[in-house]
């Protein structure tokens, strides 16, 4: 939601077992290594025994040394209270790849926010299996590599996909309606770091052809998920989910055109939220800060 | 939406093989018959070869002469045309019978709308296999019918309430959170005329404990589907659908809880289509005009 | 709705008093000149002694003689019950001119839903008082004109703008965040045909800035309104209105970054369905069919 | 939204002017006194120089011991932080009166979530200017006054109305509908402890006969505002607003039954969120967090 990043800004995400002290032991060590709370936020699945999740939005005034003195303070406290972490800074821009296929309506979503500085996030190539979308992605100044998918050549082009991904030092991947499955080897490579929409209100319609589906059920609503893409198709971890009204007069075509609507905006949201690091996952579900 | 019937309101539904002239045939016999049209509206499934539905209101000024001559008159036109058609007077109040058994959301938000004359319907009777909401419904003036169920009893005391239900002159049921599976034997004794609310967006989560399922898939919106009673489980034509927005921090106990507000406004839109002839079904679905 | 136009498809907008057998001589006419009515439409505003507003969709066989027969034959019908009314063809697009100043994300909404065939209009032209633009709607193959507008220079800038409008035959013009307030002389050249958005739930926050002022009163929900543009400002006859959820953490910036998705979506909806012919004016209100 | 009071439960609410390390401050002293931090929410209104608010709740072991030992030691904190707060204990229900005047849907939507427990709240009395709604309060078992309002006996009535309340120890008001403005010296009597529920989107149709005037406007979309009670009428901060959508075919009338399901709504959710002590008002706004 913010225009622009802030040189100064860091956010710390944890997760433990819950136990008395948390709060205090972190808000402390942060504030002892010169950081300004700017925002806290916490989840405790359940008081008793449960788990706890923080997510903590700081300023830091000498940032570089600053955030170096919190990467290596936090590793004995994170010892201690048998913690995951993660630290990340606003200073760098996250990079993102974004996979199509021939639609473009949350492609394009995604690059008009980026470029009108509401999406603050580098995307220096998008990927794709057809090359409809080449002069869309080329005239927003972004590179465009066309690569061919079929069920002999899916191994090796994933192969490739993967080669280039690292090559430009990609953090996660948008599948903006990609329309092909990811093999475990590819998934593997990129854990929690990439997002697809699938167009229908998840676990509802899972699969193939959701609004034909949806029309031969004569659904008073339709939907769209954005999800954490595991192994398991339409399985992965929920990020967001909205639906739009519809009608006895929608054919099934007018619900995938109508649909087009839910489903970009969907997406939009949980491509912002993974980027500014709001998204923790436990389990097969996400807490959303 | 009205809040006092109109004496001298019909309303005529029909549904037939679409051709040119239906609109032109039905509203000039209407017209001849002394009718002033107040709405109308249509749907036809494909205009090539497709099938057509009308709801037509209409005003009459001598009501029951006119009432009774489009009675008669409309048969040969039906034959003519193939037509399948119901005419309904709002002089008469249809009759309602609400099945609850413990919880009384969705039974409450009937009666507020029926009490506040919001919802304009006669309710002679409710039945529940439980006897904790007979003193909330007698405080109503409405008789309060206790009908255990049991696996073993259950045919008995589904040829009980049809019995019941047909002394007390019933045209269609809402089950108010019913939470009983009812047989063929006693759908096929009101076909079309039994209305229930499913505690989700279907077909997400068919069967028991949708809340349990949601809360173990991380959805981020909890719904809620009314729909017309058939042999198949939860697989009636729908009515009405609608969400609403949760997140990490509910519990599945809070997800019922929330669940609550969107199933009693769902089920009550349904109910007052329904009592309002604004519903004609079609295969599986509801054209809801 | 629709992505193609239907070459034998034709529409018939009427307003007239009400009267007993509008609806039997509007279908039964159209019938005799050989129309399939695919979708009828209509609305009293009182039944007593109201106006009656009617939208007939239909199919002609052999449209050019059918159409022709049509315009012709309904000048006597139409005297006879004081009715206004317009036939419109689906064999011609309309002609839409989009005014803009610096902001893109409404005209963006507009041309992909029209590159995508969403939105069937032609769109000639794109006027606006700032080049910021150009290169953007130019990309889509549309002609762009800078038409520098200043409190000197405003009458005659108008009249730059009519002239162009015109040599390019605009049926009507979509302000997509134009930021201009237009004369009494340029309105009454394109009466009803003029679109605009307003960045507020009117008429809440009628006038300049609406997303400071609704940050001021610290308002839970942001929305827009899309509404005909009238000789007085901000009060012409709403087409459309939606919101958007927020809370305290949003900054008047970031109700301002927000707010363009509800003013994208508002403003696409109330531009298609004038452009369907789905809306007609009555005082200062719409009706939507 | 919890069902039950959680008897070692307790809540702090801070605000301050912002500075580094309140957060290590508060949550280490809650530590220290024996606190396990269940959730903390905070909101800074500029990270350069603005104020700072939080809440925190969390969970006692040696309740009644560890609840005073924060009490007395957190004034020494409070004064070097110049830091407003209040301690809120979940031991104790918060006694709220009810004010209608003869519409019972805000009403009821109380009393429901009352009763289910939804809502844990006491509610010892309901004051009215009519008598209308005395048998429906009296089912529920609670007080019913009567204290008739007139321009010339208004300042007489609010004397009584506060002595009642004042006798019953009532914490907060709920305004159901109420339809009386309430003079300034009632309303310092309880300061930001009186909620008020106005029948449309405020600001737009701030005063009398909202519904009328909406429908006059032609609006789109109908809401509802509850807020907090000021000496200008309808100016409060704001609590929560919600739309609903309606079209053409509603008749003013119409508006105000379908408005009243927009009420009841954002009604009840603002009762829950101020009993829950989740707001925090600043300036003319709140924070709900």
């Amino acid at each position: 939601m913010r225009q622009r990043k802030l040189e100064n800004r860091a956010k710390l995400l944890i997760s433990c077992p819950d136990r008395p002290g948390i709060v205090s032991t972190i808000s402390t060590f942060l504030h002892e290594k010169g950081a300004n709370i700017v925002q806290s936020d916490q989840y405790t699945t359940d008081p008793e025994s449960g788990m706890f999740y923080m997510r903590v939005e700081f300023d830091l005034d000498d940032f570089d040394q600053s955030f170096d003195n919190i990467q290596k303070g936090i590793a004995p406290i994170a010892d201690r209270l048998s913690m995951e972490w993660r630290l990340e800074s606003e200073k760098r821009m996250k990079r993102m790849a974004i996979f199509v296929s021939k639609q473009d309506h949350c492609l394009l979503e995604l690059l008009w926010k980026w470029r009108s500085g509401e999406l603050l996030v580098d995307i220096p190539l998008v990927i794709s299996n057809h090359t409809d979308l080449r002069e869309t992605v080329e005239a927003y100044g972004i590179s465009f590599y066309h690569i061919p998918v079929s069920k002999d050549t899916k191994a090796e082009a994933e192969q490739r996909q993967i080669q280039i991904l690292k090559q430009y030092d990609i953090d996660f991947i948008a599948l903006a309606r990609y329309m092909q499955v990811l093999s475990s080897t590819f998934v593997a490579e990129f854990p929690k770091q990439i997002i697809n929409i699938h167009h229908s209100f998840l676990p509802a319609f899972i699969g193939a052809n959701p609004y034909d589906r949806a029309f031969d059920r004569g659904v008073k609503l339709i939907g769209a998920t954005a999800h954490y893409v595991t192994d398991d198709l339409d399985e992965g971890p929920i990020i967001e989910q909205d639906v739009l009204r519809v009608n006895h007069r929608f054919t099934a075509e007018q619900l995938k055109i109508a649909g087009r609507d839910v489903e970009r905006v969907t997406f939009a949201r949980a491509v912002a939220w993974h980027n500014e690091d709001r998204i923790i996952t436990y389990g097969n579900k996400t807490i959303v800060f």
